[in-house]
């Protein structure tokens, strides 16, 4: 596997930062957060004018094996049916990703279906969907491995062409499933606590799914390195996304975090290389129900609460014009001194 | 002053707009307060298909004669410098309405200054600023009705222009003064518990300004009805943004709410025809200190809470493409039908 060597962003720049943005017309502070995503996308990019360019969401799509335990409301099928949506313009990404002019790419990461060639599908097709974690891990270290090394390769192509701004979404029946172990594992934190009704699931299927994930951790009780637990229980989205986001930092990228399924690759990813979460921006708390715990496991607060639990990578999608309005507010507004606006008054 | 008559929003399609948003392929529910907003806008235009037409953002500016009592921080003349700062594009709120294609209109409804004539600047001046309510009430009963019938005309041009979708936003040093006392008095809720530091007082500033508000109430006993309180304590901005409020929804109108003063602006509309919250949308929760609890007389939840505190209609502005993704969402997405996409398996 790829070694990702990820700077810590820079800090030099913090003062000047936070000095342009007080001398802008307005009480210090009044921008909120968008003064806190200003400063962290200045940083990023070490300079007081950044810029967002050529911005993309990749969604990484993949089978799970689990569903065989019915843990999901949803059929397997519908993974394959929801990328040709999304290849056909009907999903809620496509809307979304149109409203923004955000360029939109859907990689088959180990889908459960022959898809036949399309201009924006990407085939990185590890197998067709993992095995079943309950019996077996999910995945083979050389698969897991090979999964990293493909995300991280069609982010450098992006980063290649000048995308300096990447925001992440997933589509897998039963990849809650995968994320709850995920979280469960890596974080430390009972089963219990980290399950959720993904798609929508009602009580008894709720507490069916927890039974079977606690089987499946007590059935896989080795060295709960994130390399081991993302091949045991990920899914090859998921493992696909944790290279793509470890890339993306290194290639200095500003990430725009989805939910819960986006935020467990996260996860793995700052096992691997804490750096990573320096060159994050969480979009929203999802509604499922590990969420909220994953994001304080990160120490990160999201810009939005819009109670969504859709996945597809629309959290990102509906967050990203305040980071455009974050970055063009520091760019474009006047100061104090060029408006002729008075400062307080000293008293 | 004019009479408002404001029918209440028609509930008549809310089972049609919930099965279309249903049908659509997602989990149900899985877009949050998006769906919410969705049937809202449905409801509010009576239709299925919604469309947010023409969407302006006014930006009501006024002086405060209770700023000769030292309440805010900054000098009055910085309402002026702001107006000009918003006609040369240099504003928070020129950004973000530009980045959303929000078309931008200042109106001068009582700025202690005399503009010379600008194409984006509406001259609908009462007064060259309100009287100290401190020693006298802020505005004559007619003052108050000509800022709101003013207010109702200007709304009522943009709406036979098309419009239908509209922001509130304000700039007036002092005005939120103003608007804790119309809370006070309107809610019946301490001005100890309303008052917040405006544009930045620190400790000391925030107990005189306090202080200096409980004595005008003290000082004004007369009967609190909205018109009343409204001309004793209101800017000139505020009761102009109450009639173009009511203006609004009698038009049918998509209503953005804003910050603090627009809420207390909105409060006095709600206490004159409660049926003007059906056409509201509440964008965020400010960081002043009383505007969550005056969300919470209003029944409102707000979309964002970014801590932001700024005026200007910029809560109104950063919050508008929500308003537009649950618009597009309803509009464009593919249904579980014509996307061949299975549902929920019957367990």
């Amino acid at each position: 596997m790829i070694q990702f060597e990820i700077p810590p962003v820079s800090r030099v720049l913090a003062a000047a930062l936070r000095h342009k943005i007080d001398q802008k017309t307005k009480p210090l502070g009044a921008l909120g957060k968008l003064e806190q995503i200003a400063v962290e996308v200045g940083l990023i990019q070490n300079t007081l004018t950044p810029a967002l360019n050529q911005p993309i969401i990749m969604v990484f799509a993949g089978d799970h094996g689990i569903v065989r335990e019915r843990v999901s409301p949803y059929p397997q099928e519908v993974t394959m049916q929801m990328v040709m949506n999304f290849l056909n313009g009907g999903a809620a990404i496509n809307v979304f990703s149109r409203q923004h002019s955000i360029r939109l790419k859907i990689v088959d990461a180990g889908v459960n279906y022959q898809f036949t060639p399309h201009p924006e599908l990407v085939n990185a097709k590890i197998d067709y969907g993992t095995r079943n974690f309950l019996v077996e891990p999910a995945m083979t270290e050389a698969q897991c491995a090979a999964a990293i090394n493909q995300g991280a390769f069609l982010v450098r192509q992006e980063a290649l062409n000048g995308c300096n701004t990447i925001g992440f979404g997933e589509m897998g029946i039963g990849n809650t499933s995968s994320a709850t172990l995920i979280m469960s594992q890596l974080c430390g934190i009972p089963v219990a606590e980290c399950v959720g009704r993904g798609t929508g699931l009602d009580d008894a299927g709720l507490a069916h799914k927890r039974h079977v994930l606690e089987q499946a951790a007590s059935r896989h009780t080795n060295d709960p390195t994130p390399l081991s637990v993302l091949a045991t229980f990920g899914g090859f989205e998921i493992a696909m996304m944790t290279g793509a986001m470890l890339q993306a930092a290194q290639s200095g990228m500003v990430l725009l975090i989805d939910g819960f399924i986006v935020s467990a690759a996260l996860l793995v990813a700052a096992k691997l290389c804490p750096t990573v979460l320096d060159y994050c921006v969480f979009s929203h708390r999802s509604n499922e129900a590990g969420h909220q715990r994953l994001l304080e496991h990160l120490k990160a607060e999201p810009l939005m609460g819009l109670d969504m639990r859709l996945g597809e990578g629309t959290g990102a999608a509906v967050a990203y014009p305040l980071l455009v309005s974050a970055v063009n507010f520091l760019n474009e507004m006047a100061s104090f001194e060029s408006a002729g606006v008075s400062t307080q008054s000293t008293p």
